[in-house]
């Protein structure tokens, strides 16, 4: 069966980036410290083209959020820096170089039009129509696989008020950012969750809830 | 040795009372779910002067939380109704009755004065001088044992920001409460933590961290 899913780092205080964020400081002030318990790994390094990393409860948590992927779907915010408006000339080609790590059909919400970019395995499409015509499409492109939301903070809480996320997972970070994008801003009471794990592992905590309907 | 801790219920979008505090309704619009997991208990209906209840990994972590507390402090509002000012002719008792829960001495931060109020074997002593103060009357009555910092979030807030808070376990809902009392406002990131274990419970999950100075 194919689910929507979402799984993302946050502090303790609610934050999925530090306040901030700019091209060179893409997840805001001390937001890079949302992800101490994830680099450190040898998964993490591997699919970043890096050698070494360790080996601990999480790896398997991330090779797990990692299968059975199909499709992806992220705001502008996590595909290119904060300026908006018209691509321009010369567009904006993701933060990944020419062979991002997605190796699937990424969908990204935006309010500007703009051809499909290929960079590898790895198409980019701009949706301008929404995130119900984001979901059809990545949907369609994953086939029985899951659809992953991928963020930002803006479109993790869009999908979850929507009531169109099935699947929740937090890494919390033992951290505070004091400011920054908030997950879960206009949600609202009325997303009723049941847990489904709480896993304990060095420098995080996994939290896995499902949407209930 | 004598530490200075806290735990407190939260919600999954970081907030340990709902929206609209009154006295009919002191947890706020759906805050009485934040302790859902803790009702369903033998170990707090007992304590509470119930009957039956369930034992699950949360009967533990409860007992341990109330093991070793020598006293406790808490702001006005854990006290009493959201009313401020001073206290009157006919002063508020608090929540609990003739014979409160607590069994040790409580320190209540107020800004009004008033003489010490005793309920069967629990003092509240009213404390205007602000938090230092408070803390250390009650490290005083305390002894050996520990001093819990009782809430509500502006309490907990203001001590955590202080540096003085060495222990915090948070119960994880897995609720939102889409607004309220949130925790860790104006804390900050300068605030440095250490998880010390995460543990799954039924509808709840135990994070643990310790302050690291």
């Amino acid at each position: 069966m194919s689910n929507v899913r979402t799984n993302i780092s946050i502090s303790l205080d609610g934050y999925v980036a530090g306040p901030n964020q700019t091209q060179e400081d893409p997840l805001g002030e001390g937001g890079e410290r949302l992800h101490d318990w994830l680099t450190r790994l040898r998964v993490w390094r591997e699919a970043s083209g890096m050698e070494g990393g360790e080996e601990n409860v999480s790896s398997a948590i991330v090779a797990e959020g990692n299968a059975n992927v199909g499709a992806e779907i992220m705001g502008r915010g996590k595909f290119g820096p904060a300026a908006r408006g018209p691509w321009g000339d010369d567009p904006w080609r993701g933060w990944w170089g020419e062979d991002p790590p997605f190796h699937k059909p990424v969908f990204v919400l935006t309010h500007h039009e703009r051809e499909p970019l290929i960079l590898a395995d790895t198409t980019f499409t701009f949706v301008t129509d929404g995130i119900e015509s984001a979901l059809e499409q990545a949907r369609k492109a994953a086939g029985d696989q899951d659809v992953f939301i991928g963020g930002g903070a803006d479109v993790i809480n869009q999908y979850l008020a929507a009531g169109l996320v099935e699947e929740l997972e937090l890494h919390v970070a033992p951290i505070l950012l004091g400011g920054g994008a908030r997950l879960f801003d206009g949600v609202g009471p009325d997303l009723r969750l049941e847990e489904l794990r709480a896993i304990e592992a060095p420098g995080v905590a996994h939290l896995r809830y499902r949407v209930v309907n």
